[in-house]
């Protein structure tokens, strides 16, 4: 009989904090799962990086997950499933789920006028992730993406209802929205966090796509059909490794998004 | 006879391109010297990490400053300068020189009502070391201290003369001045990039103290007594090499410097 594996962690890897909003998504789709979160807030962000150095922080972090058993790798961020998950999956022989599609398809399904606007980091938009995903889709969708640099500064200083963050937040979504679009990817998962102000800006005709939820439901049907989901009668919980001591973002974090965790530490390994 | 190390480069080293601002003031006053400037932009930024990755950082910086040969190392980046120059001090046999002792005794010289201000980044206001090293001239002073956090994102992207960065400026920078100030040091090496949006808010009675330029000086004075100084009439040069590329601050920086630049590469070690 070969040994079971669906009571081993689901692995989550984050450049940061931001990725909490993805585990969030996860505790509450599948409560009996245990989830491992690391947020390499050693080299946070990733998002001004280049596509060779977030594909080699990926393999290390997926690395580090594997070490502690994870069943499976979710990439809860945005700039390393663009740059890194095509090499992950090369090399690992876990599942790999990244957010960058469960996106897409999201957002595909929202839009009725087949016009998307796509916002996330610099090197998450350079990549051109989302618009291959979506036009792999629909080759008729028309997309519009904006890199916005200074949002995660601004959530990880908590300015999460804030004038100076809705003047930032207007500078990069006026010019989408007057292309028309009626669907906007959050592709940064920090950005759930500033939901309410970018609905404020964007209005009510305009539909926010919000990565984390679609990727939790895409690494429910991957447990399923591998056959590795924990019985459901289990309780799972949450489980937070840092790469670095952080202050203050974790607990801001864990409280808007009403999540119980339990900080533990890694090997030594994880102190790169 | 004792090999010639005058010729060798001085080695600087920052989080990532804001110590640009030291290289620039060490090319005006040594002129004939070669620098070897490494910007750790894999990494950064330093400021909102703990003191055992910072100086663990450092210390890399600083072996691959010595692998090519630096004859001195300068740490220019106040972080780094905070909570990882006490450390090299001991473990490296060539003289470091970071930017906190240079802008305390300029600070101190500056004051007339003893009444100092600092800002800097969470992790060098959290370290207390500009507090430490002002008190340590002068006991008497009086030292007003103000993480600021946002000043790096907003200089990254450029904003210099923008009305977000003067409202974000207004809210660290007027508590400080309510507290009396007549001097306010400039404590990261970014910051000295926003100077004229800086003195716009602070009035012409509060001196803007600036580490670099105090950094350059503190350079001079120990090659000279080192003997280690290149000869005067020879023509020096600046040397950038980044442990990721990056893209448009490099330029927008050596440009708003007046800076000329060679870009170089390390060794594989660097793209740690």
């Amino acid at each position: 009989m070969p040994p079971d594996h669906s009571r081993a962690p689901i692995g989550v890897f984050d450049s940061g904090i931001g990725g909490l909003t993805v585990a969030a998504s996860l505790r509450r789709l599948l409560p009996s799962e245990k989830i491992l979160y690391i947020g390499d807030t050693a080299r946070v962000p990733y998002g001004g990086k280049s596509r060779a150095t977030v594909e080699r922080y990926s393999l290390e972090l997926g690395e580090l997950l594997l070490a502690e058993h994870a069943k499976i790798i979710v990439v809860a961020c945005n700039t390393a499933s663009a740059l890194g998950v095509p090499r992950m999956k090369e090399v690992f022989r876990v599942p790999v789920q990244g957010v960058i599609l469960p996106g897409a398809k999201a957002a595909v399904s929202s839009t009725k006028n087949k016009i998307i606007g796509v916002i996330g980091t610099r090197a998450t938009i350079a990549s051109g992730a989302y618009e291959r995903a979506i036009l792999d889709i629909d080759p008729a969708a028309r997309i519009h993406c904006t890199a916005c640099p200074l949002l995660v500064p601004l959530i990880e200083e908590g300015l999460f209802d804030d004038p100076v963050t809705d003047q930032i937040l207007a500078r990069y979504l006026v010019p989408l929205l007057s292309k028309g679009i009626d669907t906007l990817v959050l592709g940064c998962t920090h950005y759930p966090l500033l939901k309410p102000a970018i609905a404020k800006i964007a209005g009510p005709s305009v539909s926010l796509v919000d990565s984390a939820e679609n990727c939790a439901l895409a690494v429910q049907t991957l447990l399923r059909d591998a056959q590795l989901s924990t019985p459901a009668n289990l309780s799972g919980q949450l489980d937070v490794a840092l790469t670095d001591a952080t202050e203050g973002f974790l607990r801001t974090a864990a409280q808007a998004l009403e999540l119980k965790i339990n900080q533990v530490t890694l090997g030594d390994t994880a102190r790169k």
